[in-house]
């Protein structure tokens, strides 16, 4: 049986994957696929998604040049959610922190904190491939 | 500002909250909370979930006994996804793995494989409790 064949996309064709540095075990964001990105992604070797803000296929890292090299695709029991585990190049987030979830809850909500270092600034990330 | 003013729940009020084993780095399972499974999880420190399928709260553990602690609540750079570090109690997956993402790709996508052990069979998981 096809891989293929387990995953279920939502209505909108599109299923969630979890993107995990596996050197380190950081999840280092989430984005969504369809079935043509996933194909792209097995085929290259390289993260490619669907941005459903702007309608379109985009390569992580493509501007930034901080791109995902594909080490192990796995999914869950009941087939709609991916686990993507990456080498991912400089930092994920185009915040510039190494991970998107560099924010954490303090307390009970009332607040939060940030985790992680900011590695580069927004304008460092999209000027260094230039 | 508030942790909750930073989050986007969907056009269905909910958000998606990846569950990452806090002591092993493992990401176990993805599953969606609107807002007051949210208020719930941080409340007691349990993770609470809403079921898109059968259109109720619960919470993780409550039929197997598997519960998971909350150690710390992660957003990401949009506001549009949790990472929840736990304390997971026994098999996260209702199917008796440690992880619900017990399958991954082999090669190109023609077939899969089984990466975890099965640590219980599914009705193990569910008379253990009772």
């Amino acid at each position: 049986m096809s891989f293929y064949d387990k995953l279920k996309f939502d209505a909108n064709g599109l299923i969630p994957a979890i993107i995990q540095e596996q050197k380190t075990g950081r999840v280092v964001m989430m984005a969504w696929m369809n079935r043509a990105s996933l194909e792209s992604t097995i085929a290259t070797g390289k993260t490619h998604f669907w941005s459903r803000s702007r309608q379109k296929y985009w390569m992580k890292g493509e501007e930034s040049g901080n791109t995902q090299t594909v080490r192990d695709i796995a999914f869950d029991c009941d087939g709609d959610v991916l686990l993507i585990q990456v080498e991912q190049k400089g930092p994920a987030c185009h915040e510039g922190y190494n991970s998107c979830f560099f924010r954490s809850i303090d307390g009970k909500g009332e607040t939060f904190k940030t985790t992680e270092p900011q590695l580069l600034t927004p304008e460092q990330m999209y000027k260094k491939k230039g």
